[in-house]
């Protein structure tokens, strides 16, 4: 790395600082981006500067947003009454994406996991709590993530939300759909045969 | 990639257009950025742009530099009587590295390739002659890639050059070290065999 000149050497160490982007392949990127058109560049560069200084969290559901309220909690077409409770703004973009809810959301920013020292004050449970309105809120669907600290997350939900008058659902496990049942892991089987239904 | 704020996917867009990077990593990369510290971010714009202000053209070799010479051709301990022709600043890099060179380089900005259109006043080829001076140059080494276009590249060079009194080398061809012969190509261990030398 170091018989490239000290701008190329800084721009692979600035990139090798991103996720499962090493030396080699920053160094790719890099000389990419010194052959690359300089608007191309400069856009790159421009948009980096413009993320941190522009997307803040929605003050409703604390998703990604480019306003005080994101897109989905200011959106008329979206019903208010059903809140599906995420873990991070990528499960949101996920459940988005297969255009299966018209409700607004909660972004956890995390699970509930005392083994890194998460507890019940570290995630946005409260502000939860404080918009289970059974006046306002009919449905909460906890789609946490299906392993050991998401289960555990719904679980504590649950149990603090039960007597508050609100239907509380979990997302379902099971078989992928399209999947070949001979790569689903057990418990996942497990799961699907448990929760099996008639027709 | 529409359900996160425009600057999210705008940058998202930028990351796509690297080589290598789809939508997928650009996502995790861009939600990475979001979350890391702003020094960070900004560290990451500013060399994206300083490399492409920065960083030019050796006058003498052709390599990436910071300065009208590099490196290693203003590097007083390197000899400038041998030179090494390379395609690339990437192959000149991996040869730098082995630590196996210590003359000069020339690097050429690419190959011979009828089918690309891609004829000998496309390279730099007359950069080359000009500088196969047999006053001060005893040798040039032909270190082109060993494929069809880097092959006829290095024979093209070394038919021009060969009544100029300079010794004409060419990098040798076979088995890598260390590696397992079973998997060495048919091409490769035929080039093997035949430039075998004795002990």
């Amino acid at each position: 790395m170091n018989h490239y000149p000290e701008a190329i050497v800084k721009l692979i160490n600035s990139l090798s600082t991103l996720p499962g982007i090493g030396k080699k392949t920053a160094e790719r990127l890099a000389l990419h981006i010194l052959h690359a058109p300089d608007h191309e560049a400069a856009t790159l560069a421009g948009d980096i500067v413009e993320l941190k200084t522009s997307v803040r969290l929605c003050s409703s559901c604390f998703a990604l947003s480019d306003n005080d309220h994101c897109r989905i909690c200011s959106d008329p077409a979206r019903d208010p009454s059903v809140i599906c409770v995420v873990e991070n703004p990528t499960d949101m973009a996920a459940i988005e994406n297969s255009g299966s809810f018209s409700g607004h959301y909660h972004i956890l920013g995390g699970v509930l996991s005392p083994i890194d020292g998460i507890g019940p004050d570290d995630i946005r449970l409260a502000e939860l709590f404080t918009r289970a309105d059974p006046g306002k809120v009919s449905e909460i669907i906890l789609a946490t993530k299906t392993n050991v600290e998401g289960e555990a997350t719904a679980a504590y939900i649950q149990d603090r939300l039960k007597a508050a008058g609100i239907r509380i659902t979990r997302i379902a496990s099971g078989v992928p759909m399209g999947g070949d049942l001979q790569y689903v892991d057990p418990l996942t089987m497990q799961k699907a045969m448990e929760k099996r239904y008639g027709f």
